[in-house]
Order: structure tokens, then C-alpha cells, then sequence
């Protein structure tokens, strides 16, 4: 027997706003957003100031599972090595859904082309977190240049998103030779 | 003294769509795009089906010039690891400039999200085209895995275009070592 949990307008709104946006874009309307999540417009408006506080506090609620459905855990004796190709393995793992339209912080601040809106600042501090942890585990392995390396793993996880949200690439045999490549180059083994 | 051209209204609209979906996104109305290429709704009807088939031959009209402001000319007698990496260089100069919001035809699919879209089968065909350009560079140096090779490059321009665009990296000292790099694994000296 399932239990149902009944979630809150509030909930329902963020919901909405995170599937909808991921689906159709940052354009999708506040009509949409509501009646998606069964809340009229009068107490979507209670709830939060604007259609771009509600966007950025749909990706602020999913920062932490979108954070653990790529990182591995904190202590899983793991080396380095093997810690930064897990996240490269879940990309290419979760590029193969049919509903996978690549990396939503991304995406959000490719469309919104605004680096000073709510979302793209949110969005912004999720991928900052991703090339702060790319970084760590480099200098934890003492690679030459934890800095540069790091932003090479940044760049190979946005281009390989973006690549497959886009269907150009479907990363199979691609994104471990790169990053390896890159890894070792770095001197981390 | 400067003649003026004077442009079509076909052109105008062209020129507007160009300017303003780089600019502002995909979801711009169909008023600010007649208004700004001073044309009526009408005018605009009568020489485009819809506002996605201006979208796609405005992405189309432009083609040829970002091809000529990536690529290196057919016959400048550089080794293909120099014209792989002409065309990287151009990225990271494009970059600089303040009006940058990454490669035009990679934002427009991960915009549109559909892509059956008349304008990202022609966005499509572009980012073809670039690693098609990769493949036989590649292959003409004798890479181990052109079509690996290609592939990665791909993958690090739309990174790099991406990152740059959302001003999440200036990709100074990041572009051309990552393709070096590569470069070197594939045994393109």
C-alpha cells in the first residue's frame, strides 16, 4: 500500500516550476505554472513575490538532489580518480533518459541570459559547488594544477550536458577517454 | 563618407530576429521583432510562414559568417593541429567581447528543447558541420580515432562557448591547453 503524501500549494509550486521550466523553458507562464500545480494565481502571488523568486526557489529545493544524484559520498574511500569519474559516469548514465534535456542550472542560465536574475544566481552557485568539489579532489590527489583542472572538469561536464540535452552527442565512449585524458595529463592517477 | 545600404524589409526582419533572440532568447514576440525591424505584422506574415520559420533563416542567413569567423581559410598551408586550434582561438577572442552570450545555434536548441524546431534542424546542421570540419582535420593528420577526436573538440567548443556565455569562465589559459591535450592523446602533432 502507498502512502500519498499531500503536498503543500507552496510544494506544488516548486514542482511545477521545476518541471515545467526543465520541459518547456524559462518562458513557460504563471497561468501555466499554476494550474500545473493546482494554485491559483492569487496565492501563487502570497506564497512568492514573482514568477523569477519562484523559479529560483524551484532550483534552490532541488540543489541538494541534483548535488547527491552526481556526487559520490563524502566517504566512500574512493580515490580522487575514481570520485571525479563517478560524476562523469552519472552524467552519461542520466544523458540516456528520454526526458534528460541536460544540466537544468545550465540551461536556466543559457536562457535567461541575465547573470544578475534570482535564478541565474542560484543556478550559478550550484555549478560553482560542482567546480569547488572537481577542485578539492584534484588538490587532494596533488595535481599539478588543481585550479586549471578543474575547470577543464567543469568544461567536459557543461559541454557533455549540453551536447546530449541537445541530442548532438550521445556521450557513449566519449566522456571517460576525455576526462581520463585530462586526468592524466594532470598527473592525477 | 559611408553609403548606407539600405536593407529589405525581408532583411530587416532577419537582421532583428538575429539581434534580438541572441540577445533576449527565443521566447521574443513577434511584435518586438517587427517593431525593431520597423516592419508590420502583416509585412512580416507575407514574407515568413511563422516566427519559427524567420527564427530558422535567420540561424540559416547567418551561417556562413560564423563558419568564416571560426574556421581558418581552405588553403593556408597550416598542419591541421594549427587550424584545430585557429578556430579555439577564435572562441576565446569572440568571448572577450561584452555582448557574448555563447555560440548562437547551441543556445538556440537548448532553448527551444524541441529538435524537430525549423530553427534547431538548421542550428543542428551548423554544430555538424564544425565537427565535420574536426573529423577531417583530424583524419588528415592521421589521429588514432577521428571520429573520438572530433567528437571532443565538439564537446570542449560547446563547453567552452557555454561557460564563456554564462560568464561562468573567461577561458583565458583554459582552451588551448584542454585541446592540446587532446591533441597530443589522439597523436595529432
Amino acid at each position: 500500500m502507498t502512502t500519498e503524501v499531500k503536498l503543500s500549494p507552496r510544494e506544488r509550486l516548486l514542482e511545477a516550476a521545476a518541471t515545467l521550466t526543465y520541459r518547456d523553458g524559462v518562458g513557460i507562464g504563471v497561468e501555466a505554472l499554476c494550474k500545473a500545480a493546482g494554485v491559483s494565481k492569487r496565492s501563487m502571488y502570497q506564497l512568492f513575490e514573482s514568477k523569477d523568486e519562484l523559479l529560483a526557489a524551484s532550483l534552490k529545493e532541488r540543489s541538494s538532489a541534483y548535488a547527491a544524484s552526481l556526487l559520490p559520498a563524502a566517504d566512500d574511500n574512493r580515490s580522487p580518480r575514481e570520485r571525479i569519474l563517478h560524476v562523469f559516469e552519472q552524467v552519461e548514465s542520466q544523458s540516456g533518459t528520454p526526458e534528460f534535456h541536460g544540466c537544468r542550472y545550465l540551461a536556466v542560465q543559457v536562457e535567461l541570459k541575465d547573470q544578475s536574475h534570482p535564478a541565474s544566481r542560484v543556478a550559478h552557485q550550484v555549478k560553482t559547488n560542482l567546480t569547488a568539489f572537481f577542485r578539492a579532489e584534484a588538490e587532494q590527489d596533488g595535481a599539478s594544477d588543481p585550479d586549471l583542472l578543474a575547470r577543464q572538469l567543469s568544461l567536459v561536464f557543461d559541454g557533455a550536458s549540453a551536447r546530449a540535452g541537445i541530442q548532438a552527442d550521445n556521450l557513449t565512449g566519449l566522456v571517460a577517454p576525455t576526462v581520463t585524458t585530462l586526468l592524466d595529463a594532470a598527473g592525477v592517477r
